[in-house]
């Protein structure tokens, strides 16, 4: 079954996750993310990707009833997989746009900060990093790449408070570089995407290498030792008391 | 003798310096706030710990009269407990939330930052890091914890002009979270203490080694070189007259 | 032939790029001015340097029909003395003002961003690093100290976009400290030099060195392979076209 509908129109293409009423991420997500993203790689007709959501959501994050079941060592390679997946998007030799169309909220919202430029809705959507709201963690590589966006004192004001942000917020400190109404997402997206997609490519790989590559390797280093930490939380009696609860309706 | 009072109210500790009238900070003041943060560290009642002054201070630095016969032996070996010291409350795995009572210089402005969230009083009091107005250098933690809250370029504004800052102005560069009138410091900083109290602790002391454990670690390797050269300007004819002069009256 | 008109006055060294009308600049120029820096270096009359431009421009940055010819071989050690001169200026242990007096495009904001700080005229002067507007790329080092001034995600934005920014403008962002009318640039020059060779030496060097080491030493890590890269596109059939229809007049 796919959750990740591609579309490829004058040489953009469009990734659309489309899984149930809130885009929650499981590891087939995640797999065909990854496999979507390599396979666009090479070809050169394609010079931008867009990442989009269906509905009300960009995504929700982690499909948090669907792990509630998995042993600690199949979370650990999803964690792993995921982690893996923010990082090889925030490396993409080409331009990666989020159309944010709706909530962004954890893992979500690391997906979104992996892309090259965000534009979202104002109205109700919300981006957050809330894990701490029910006693969760993040990776080191999400840390470093929120780090790149909005500097350190930020990334621990949104880490410490959970809080939610409205694209008017998020585009105020940083986070977001467009908001926009939703009306006007569609068009904005595609003016943003055009201009990415007229740069010069091997130029554009070679500048985003320079100024993402400390940060992935940075983050590298410390990214086993950090899920080790995530699981070890994730599965503390107190968080899946808090995870138990939480339910995704779709 | 005592130079840090220890009070414990609703499972937050509340650290107060307490030395002469600017609360200047020795090696006995290191030591103690060391034993009490370590003391406090395995106490699970205690979710959060409040540093603060008394009087007109928060810490006015060092006290340079009473190091100026120190051998240099003797203020290497204070120098590198101060630099761990920030580097142990940097990384100290509950909120730590500094209340910013009065003047915090120098050394004050070192044990300030590195705290988790700054709460200080409007009016005279100042901040600043001013050691090159004597003459003096800094560290290579203090550099980078100042970096993490102001990013690199206010981190050499502040470090070449030596200015001092009311709370107002560190508040708009980002050094000071919350700035507030003296009758209100006391109020804040108790909600504030009870909105990170709230926090689940083991998220809370994840997301805090997520953020600053590459920052102290990248510190680490330059620091004993640093001190180095800390001591061999601090003991240079031109900075030895400068010291000669500045008197701490208590 | 001299490209560099050196002058010293009360303490404070001139050095100003003087090669035709745009201060293009080639390989005699980046010797001549590695040379004088280092000349000046050991002279401890000499408290604070400036670097400035002759008539309309600061610099245009590299001569580019003039490399034209060159081998790939010369044109990489070339780039690596470029590379070596932009940290040399940045780990200078003096203080070295940019008197931006016209446009610093390229290669010339790279000299202008190794300085401790920067007077940029207001008025059509521009400053920008537009490599991706021709299809090149930049170095590890310029990157990180434009990171240093501006943060990861304005650098992206000055890369990613090539625009062309009014002092105005860039000191909004941080990148210029002090835009000025052109009639005022001489004193206010004046005025900050003498700010800056006021303070203690030996304390000025070391905090220079607490705030530039770590960025210069992860750099350069990764510069010997950022200079490969950079050939490579400079020398695919594209850029030499894009190159190719670039004149400077002198």
């Amino acid at each position: 079954m796919s959750f990740v509908e591609v579309s490829v129109e004058l040489g953009c293409a469009e990734l659309r996750l489309s899984r149930g009423k809130v885009n929650a991420i499981n590891e087939e997500v995640v797999d065909q993310l990854h496999a979507e993203f390599e396979g666009l790689r090479g070809d050169e007709s394609v010079r931008a990707v867009t990442l989009t959501g269906t509905g009300a959501f960009f995504s929700f994050g982690f499909d948090i009833p669907w792990f509630y079941e998995f042993a600690r060592e199949d979370f650990t390679r999803y964690l792993t997989k995921f982690a893996e997946l923010i990082n090889y998007i925030f490396m993409y030799p080409k331009p990666v746009i989020a159309a944010v169309n709706g909530h962004a909220i954890a893992g979500g919202c690391m997906l979104a900060s992996a892309c090259d430029h965000r534009v979202m809705v104002t109205g109700k959507a919300k981006i957050s990093l809330n894990e701490i709201t029910f006693g969760a963690t993040v990776f080191q590589g999400a840390t470093e790449q929120m780090r790149y966006w909005v500097g350190s004192a930020m990334t621990q004001e949104m880490l410490f408070s959970g809080a939610m942000y409205s694209a008017e917020q998020a585009e105020q400190f940083g986070l977001i570089q467009q908001a926009v109404n939703p009306e006007e997402l569609k068009a904005t997206v595609s003016q943003t995407v055009d201009r990415f997609a007229r740069l010069e490519q091997p130029a554009f790989a070679s500048l985003k290498k320079l100024l993402r590559e400390p940060v992935v390797e940075g983050a590298a280093r410390k990214e086993a030792d950090a899920i080790e930490e995530f699981v070890n939380i994730w599965y503390s009696d107190g968080v899946r008391e808090n995870l138990r609860k939480i339910e995704i309706r779709d």
